[in-house]
């Protein structure tokens, strides 16, 4: 239990996930023409989906939406907001200012998940793949509901593999000398910067 | 812990519910074409999903269909008895029944659920959620299994609103002189009525 | 808690169920064009979405695959290795070849299931039912993922009934003076040979 950082800074990292996230399922749900529950909900899910999946798995309790319903309300409230201003939205947000929001929020999740499953004491490749699931699952579950096969496993993208090498990194740089806030935002930015690189070289891993 | 009704009465509640669900999953997994094994388990997956899904998520155990068996085998009972007939049933059960009866369920469930959530000590916001995700997720993970968006995220009928609306009032009587019992079957009765007019003069929410 | 078996004999018969479901969750992924990671997730699914189901339902942790990350690390080296030699695989192995580990997966997994569902202490029909799930419910995760109607629910076959008898008599012979070994290994063979039988004949149950 020793690398397990300051409760705040994870706070503040799954906050800006958050709110990244809830936007990529406002602008889904729309696409399928949903009604403002399903608006709601999908945002909802696409903004917790990982992280609750995660928990569930390790079998950590309260879920961090359950504790702090100011999120759930705050979504409740851009859904209300921004069911009849996402055509208005998307003109305005580009889908560059989409993909860079979202690249943040997937280093941020991925890092805040392997330092989660750390603090249960999970062995370390499951560590890594708990920091993945968390930086994904969100979206894995929202194709799913929008009935669709979720995009992250078939685009041929390196998006699920950035998470994984930053996790990895994460991991290591824990063996170093940095600090452990620093190992946090270094990995959180490499996956960032990995993810935007790859998507502005239109890099594909081989099927 | 103060407001929590007796067992009995949210036995009741479950039960009535319980079948209301498990008829319409037989008729959507029907309508898919699906065996035996499907009719089954969509069945049970309706009746069972959106409170089972609310346990996991506030980490309660045994689940109410493991802990009483008795569930289970009457689903059982009621696929093996229904499969061959349900085109009878379905000629003489009308949709007024089926919406009428699905009407009552998402009534019980939605109260129920926030009741649940009540006894679980979750903040208000959550219980109001955890009744709405009771009432209606039975449906959801339906249709996810039958390869459908949700009928309740898209078709812009307000049914999971009418849950929402009636699990505040639940959540507003317990502040009156009235009984919890009587806050109760009021709650669910309100919803019961309102998904019902909603119904018949086919109202929207605006999308 | 009278009838659990040893955990060594549960352990490999888990062992090989699991590589089997993988291998089954990379055909699926590839029929999809899925990319790396969507086989890689898919094959894990596969593998381990019905035990894991069943843990979450009885709230049983740590989960087997996070207890034991070699099988994690199994399933991830072989979708490396396994992605770019689909294709060859396919052509080597037989659609002959995979009904047969198929139904022996099947077998191990549900008389495994049964066997965690009562040392949970679950009620018998519950027990039952969780054999069935941790058999079938790895097949129908990775056709939710796949976004398709679960194969399982609607081909008539009688592939989740051949697991439910197969369940019911390891628990009747629980009831015998046979050992509990031979009651799970007997079991088990009864659901693979059962399963075979009704491929072989291309048996359907009554829709």
């Amino acid at each position: 239990m020793k690398h397990i950082p300051h409760v705040s800074l994870i706070t503040v990292i799954e906050i800006v996930a958050i709110l990244v996230g809830a936007m990529s399922g406002f602008v889904e749900a729309r696409r399928k023409r949903m009604d403002l529950v399903g608006v709601f909900t999908v945002a909802f899910i696409t903004a917790f989906g990982g992280g609750t999946l995660r928990d569930i798995l390790l079998d950590v309790r309260p879920l961090f939406w359950v504790e702090h319903q100011g999120y759930a309300i705050l979504i409740f409230v851009l859904a209300l907001v921004a069911t009849p201003l996402v055509r208005t939205i998307r003109q305005i947000v580009s889908e560059r200012i989409i993909v860079v929001a979202d690249a943040i929020g997937l280093g941020l999740f991925a890092v805040a998940g392997v330092s989660q499953a750390q603090a249960a004491d999970m062995p370390v490749f499951i560590a890594a793949m708990m920091g993945v699931i968390t930086g994904i699952f969100g979206g894995v579950l929202r194709d799913i509901v929008c009935n669709e096969v979720p995009m992250v496993f078939r685009d041929g993208k390196p998006y699920a593999i950035c998470a994984f090498f930053g996790a990895w990194l994460y991991i290591a740089l824990q063996h170093t000398h940095v600090s452990n806030d620093f190992a946090l935002w270094f990995s959180a930015a490499f996956i960032t910067l990995l993810r935007l690189l790859t998507w502005k070289f239109d890099m594909r891993i081989n099927r």
